[in-house]
């Protein structure tokens, strides 16, 4: 029940956000160099969480400003500050804002929140009562985001989501853009709903790139940003199905306008503007769904690539060592992009992630090839969900530098990615079952003196009696220290470990089949 | 039971094989460039076919350089000799010949071959005695092919199986040299028997690395070679379980003495001698296995990158856009290699491919960035064995280029990758069960006025009536024409078709989940 409780808040939680870049030079072969790179913290903030957190009789630029002196705290170095989903959290005129079409005095059922469930009504119309105060009070968000960040030496950034989708199921949702709703033929699949991506926007049509461009150029009118991220992960899903190689080039192609806006701005503001992309984690998907990073990074169009899963979980196994050789000979930040949630595997237990799990994949992110972590859906909001304040500063200011992270406990979980291209044959790792499973799991660099502990959970009513189960860890027997329902406890010896990445192996040693549901390894204390 | 006698056949068939590479400049950053890469088609012949083939007393210098003027004709342009599994097929002094300790005037049940199983030792003994008859008519076998390849303007390499163990379950075998036999403390696993890779040898031995390294030198002094190719497919398990990472570390070093001991022949020879390494389908698994494929190019120490399945069936999904994206920055030759099994799913029924499924993986393959086709396991003997000598020389023309290959008519098949490294989480895409299934096929380029067909392979049982299983490619409904068997057949219309690759769609229109065992599409001829 409780995480029932969490996944509602996430739901709500984990509606939007956006990415940071640092520098403008024009792209070109070059030995790798660490001159124009981002360091430090990138923290993507979503277009809602302030405003769910802030109620219309609080919010003001005050409160505003305190929430950037937070992140300061923290240490995050680069803000990406996102500001839309199919409406955005200002006064646009590209997009309408989430605000627009909404009567602050008529009843919970009028017309513009029909289309919600009832209980969701009181708090969405809270929020967008938030942005609308603000706006009224004269403050523009992003404006006033940007002027603090500048003040905290944070760069700022904005990042656009260019396909969201949120509550597709339900058509008149308040969430949607008009253009969205009164134009279908422009979904990606229009004459059917079976998937959750059918009703995303398919870049193909002329229509949909105009609109997106439309909210670039306001942007970078308006706005003046460090950078600008192209968020594709709300959704990576940008073509009908079987066209995404043709709509690649034309994404590509239409790639290149947007540079040019860009660097039309960098003129009219004096300074470089970064452009940055969230992609998925595996980079053979990334292209299959039209998402040709490797040849943006060659045409010199991309400054900042943010490796990432969607959301359902924390990818422990992001292959940073292949981006990293794929973008190493061109000028270009790589992040390596963390979750709030954890799970295992598809449909099993989920929860909101812990300091400790995060920094297992942190350390091995940074440890495997990324210049800086990104994080996605860690607002500040989550100190009213678990974490204390003191753990959230903290954990943004380990997550900086990998020489601190190695400092902290961490533990490092077996988990999946969430994003395939349609038609892509899955890798889950888990659940799995067997008399001899072997899992890899990435733990960065080798703990020195530290205990070192594995925990392989077993699905309930598969546990058999102690020591049935053996635990090899590259090839070495460890010892069973003892079971906790249904989770098998080893300690690896120190002389085991291995930098990078271990290898488990689970033996039944009787003639039962064990089913694993989840694997991980834990680094004690310094 | 045709499937049976054709698998004995590839077991004594796909015993061993070797590649080719043309150019030798330090690698450097560098526009992709065409001026240093191998055209035409690299075929690796195996060091036993040949000697399967022809009987001791048949066996001689002119037969061989029959053998030669046929891959000329088949249009060869690198011809990669196999001189070695664990033995040598030549009187080596580096590793001890195929031959050495045979009697061949001793029974069937001397001691060198009483670890066979009876029924296979005539066939091998006149394999051996076929190499030895060469070897005293003072042929020289490699120096032979080398010779001959010259004259024909084939380029010769000799290519070096890095870790072969066939028959290890047979430690007596007469396959087996000396020296993996007397220590299997050098075995990745010494302690089990429980995986066929358990007993390759473990790279992370000072004394395996030397043993290679002396046949390397023998290699490089005997034959006066345009390319040596390191074999890294028999077999790519090189380390420890869980010791892959430090491994390769270990590996990539090892490599640069064995570039130096080129160089030095280069010198030697006064022409360049070019470096090629076959490495397993999936850049990441690659790494994973401690062959740092990108890293080796980087650091200029190979001219000629094979990419390919092991042996279970042709890959025709190999991953070359991100082969190409990793390594054209640099002057490097990206060969997608082709094997002779065509299999949709492990352990599934396989056959000896047809030219017809062979074009189809070709045309993919070189449409999806490499630079040419590699062949491995297509030995002349085939035409022994279901193919003719026509098909077999024009089969070998055709894939030379694309142009050609998109003239003939094609089948393209779902298959899967046979190579993991421990721990990795498979992704094999067949069989399938449910009630609506995605597939990827890649197909190359978009055929022109020609017949399109798809073909579902149902698991017999779940045949269903007549157009109760809808086929849709790229989101458009096929028409439904036939049903043979468990196989249901569409047509795709002309339009529908996308360059590089299909989505093809299964839905059951039923209530029935479906098991989808083959996936086909054929391109008919012009």
């Amino acid at each position: 029940m409780k995480f029932f409780i969490i996944l509602t808040c996430f739901i709500l939680m984990t509606a939007f956000i956006a990415p940071t870049i640092p520098q403008n030079k024009k792209q070109n072969l070059t030995k790798e160099s660490t001159a124009n790179k981002l360091t430090g913290l990138l923290l993507n903030y979503d277009c809602t969480d302030f405003f769910f957190n802030n109620p219309p009789d609080q919010i003001n630029g005050q409160v505003l400003d305190e929430q950037i002196a937070l992140f300061a705290r923290a240490g995050v170095s680069v803000l990406l500050c996102n500001t839309n989903a199919q409406r955005t959290n200002y006064a646009s005129e590209a997009f309408e804002s989430f605000w627009q079409s909404y009567d602050p005095d008529g009843p919970d059922d009028q017309p513009f929140l029909a289309d919600m469930l009832p209980e969701r009504r009181a708090n969405y119309r809270r929020m967008i009562a938030s942005m609308r105060a603000l706006h009224l009070q004269g403050v523009d968000y992003p404006a006033r985001v940007i002027q603090r960040c500048r003040e905290h030496q944070i760069a700022p950034w904005i990042s656009l989501r260019m396909n969201d989708i949120h509550d597709n199921d339900r058509i008149n949702h308040p969430i949607h853009g008009t253009f969205w709703r009164e134009h279908p033929q422009y979904w990606r699949v229009s004459d059917r709903k079976i998937d959750y991506y059918d009703r995303a926007l398919d870049y193909a049509h002329p229509e949909v790139r105009a609109r997106y461009q439309s909210l670039i150029e306001e942007t970078l009118a308006r706005y003046d940003v460090d950078g600008l991220e192209l968020d594709f992960m709300r959704e990576p899903y940008l073509f009908k199905p079987g066209h995404e190689l043709a709509g690649g080039k034309i994404l590509t192609e239409w790639l290149q306008l947007v540079h040019q806006l860009v660097k039309n701005a960098e003129k009219k503001r004096n300074h470089p503007i970064k452009i940055g992309v969230r992609v998925p984690a595996n980079p053979i998907t990334a292209q299959n769904l039209g998402l040709n990073v490797t040849e943006w990074v060659q045409l010199g169009l991309v400054d900042l690539v943010v490796v990432t899963p969607r959301w359902a979980t924390m990818d422990t196994n992001l292959p940073m060592q292949i981006w990293k050789q794929l973008l190493s000979p061109y000028r270009v930040t790589l992040a390596g992009g963390l979750e709030i949630r954890e799970q295992s595997y598809p449909d099993g237990p989920a929860r909101l992630t812990t300091p400790d799990v995060a920094f297992g994949a942190a350390a091995a992110t940074l440890y495997n090839g990324a210049d800086v972590i990104y994080l996605f859906n860690y607002f500040p909001s989550m100190t009213k969900n678990g974490w204390t304040l003191n753990q959230y500063i903290n954990a943004l200011q380990t997550m900086c530098s990998l020489d601190r992270l190695v400092m902290q406990p961490r533990r490092h979980l077996l988990t999946f990615r969430d994003v395939f291209a349609p038609g892509e044959a899955t890798d889950y790792p888990l659940p799995a079952t067997g008399k001899r499973l072997l899992f890899r799991l990435p733990t960065g660099p080798k703990p020195v003196g530290r205990l070192v502990i594995a925990k392989i959970g077993i699905k309930t009513g598969d546990e058999m009696g102690e020591k049935t189960i053996e635990l090899l860890v590259n090839s070495t027997r460890c010892e069973y220290i003892e079971k906790q329902g249904a989770v098998y406890i080893y300690k690896i010896p120190e002389g085991v470990v291995q930098d990078g990445v271990q290898l488990l192996e689970v033996v039944s040693s009787g003639e039962e089949l064990v089913t694993v549901e989840r694997v991980e390894i834990e680094v004690g204390g310094v």
